[in-house]
């Protein structure tokens, strides 16, 4: 059966998260919405499920449908009818294996801090404003303890099964722009609130509320009391997932992008 | 007595503009009622009356006050009161002389154009989403005839009293990022909604809806019909206004910003 890969931008404002829930406005609930109009009801797959208020520059999502699609029409049609906050970039033909969470290898993930005095207006909704002076040094110091294969269970909410070991791939604080950090972070998954936890760690140390030496007895402690809490979900961006090289060229794939 | 001078930055999509009018939310508006709780009744005077939908990333606002305020106290309280769509970026003691708007010697606008086939939804406050591949080349055709001093009879919405003859310094368009033009254009001052018709005359042109030869035909007219309109206020900035340097280092001159 012809399975297809959508890859999405949404800002997350105004929304209660990517997953559908009812009674609420979700991202889930308003592309599926406009999807099935377009394809009939089909199961769709994600690859990160987005928190309330966090965003996506490359949220890939799949489904497998009975007919083939006309792939342009369908994107086209669907743009037209998903509200402003959300834009499907490509819409195309996958390999029938293709499932948009499990054939992940890694997620990446991006955090903004705006860190002047006053709040920038334009950041509103994409930078966490701390107004304190942060120091680049400390905050590295913590994502230096984030690389590499640890028990998060500092950093997590809730282990629901799947336990808190995880492999990070990179973790890092950059200088962004005059007032502006972003932190960027790569694992092939992250248990719930991870992300955010780890930022908000990397701020305190930044502030120098929380002492380097301390870093480590607070991974150590595997109590998520330990951390620092969670920042904000506005700051977060889902930016990008990578997937496996497809074996050959696909005769059928096509994007259609402009 | 002494004059206080106020940078200031917002997001206008949810003003009506400017200038204060009554029954509708404006900047002004909503600067004057937590301006006034800090400085009592004050005239302000600002460089750039933006319309409704225009962001500012460097406007300029005056006032004169009966006593000397404590500029770091009233600076917090103000952003403290102000919707965080509006920014005070500083506030300080300037010479007797200076007013916001007459002192001016120019101001700049920026206007970005979204050039994919697919809305950004980061973008979808701050840019014109333009589908139609554009050619810049046409573009800075257009640009290149709006330098100098000429009258933008063609370019302004009703000349009220004070003619349609201006001094543009500088005009361009340029590649920002992937998908992204950036419009700058420099005046003394700009007749009314002169900055979003050069915009939408520069896009026909970049559509090639507009022969490169019918450019100076257009200019010529002096007749707002035979131009393309004005392009949509939300992708319009007032980026910066410049004022001759102060005479001496000012003494009691404190910027507050972080």
């Amino acid at each position: 059966m012809p399975t297809y890969r959508i890859d999405l931008e949404y800002d997350g404002s105004g929304f209660h998260g990517y997953a559908r829930q009812p009674d609420v406005r979700t991202v889930q609930g308003d592309l599926e919405e406009a999807l099935f109009r377009l394809t009939g009801p089909v199961e769709t797959a994600v690859a990160g499920r987005t928190d309330a208020g966090v965003h996506a520059r490359g949220q890939v999502v799949s489904f497998v449908t009975k007919d083939l699609l006309d792939e342009a029409r369908v994107l086209r049609s669907l743009n037209s009818q998903l509200n402003p906050e959300i834009a499907a970039m490509s819409l195309r033909r996958v390999a029938p294996a293709f499932n948009a969470r499990f054939s992940a290898l890694s997620r990446t993930y991006r955090y903004l801090v705006w860190n002047r005095r006053f709040a920038d207006p334009f950041l509103r909704h994409t930078a966490w404003h701390v107004p304190d002076p942060l120091a680049i040094g400390p905050m590295n110091e913590v994502t230096a303890h984030v690389v590499g294969e640890h028990d998060f269970a500092s950093f997590c909410r809730k282990a629901e099964g799947r336990g808190t070991v995880r492999t990070v791939q990179t973790c890092r604080w950059f200088p962004e722009a005059e007032g502006l950090f972003r932190f960027e972070i790569t694992a092939s998954s992250f248990c719930h609130q991870m992300v955010r936890s780890i930022v908000a760690l990397s701020v305190a140390a930044g502030r120098r509320k929380v002492a380097t030496s301390d870093i480590p007895v607070i991974f150590a402690a595997g109590d998520r009391n330990a951390a620092r809490g969670a920042a904000p979900a506005h700051g977060l961006t889902l930016w990008e997932v990578a997937y496996p090289a497809a074996p050959v060229p696909s005769p059928w794939s096509s994007t259609a992008t402009s």
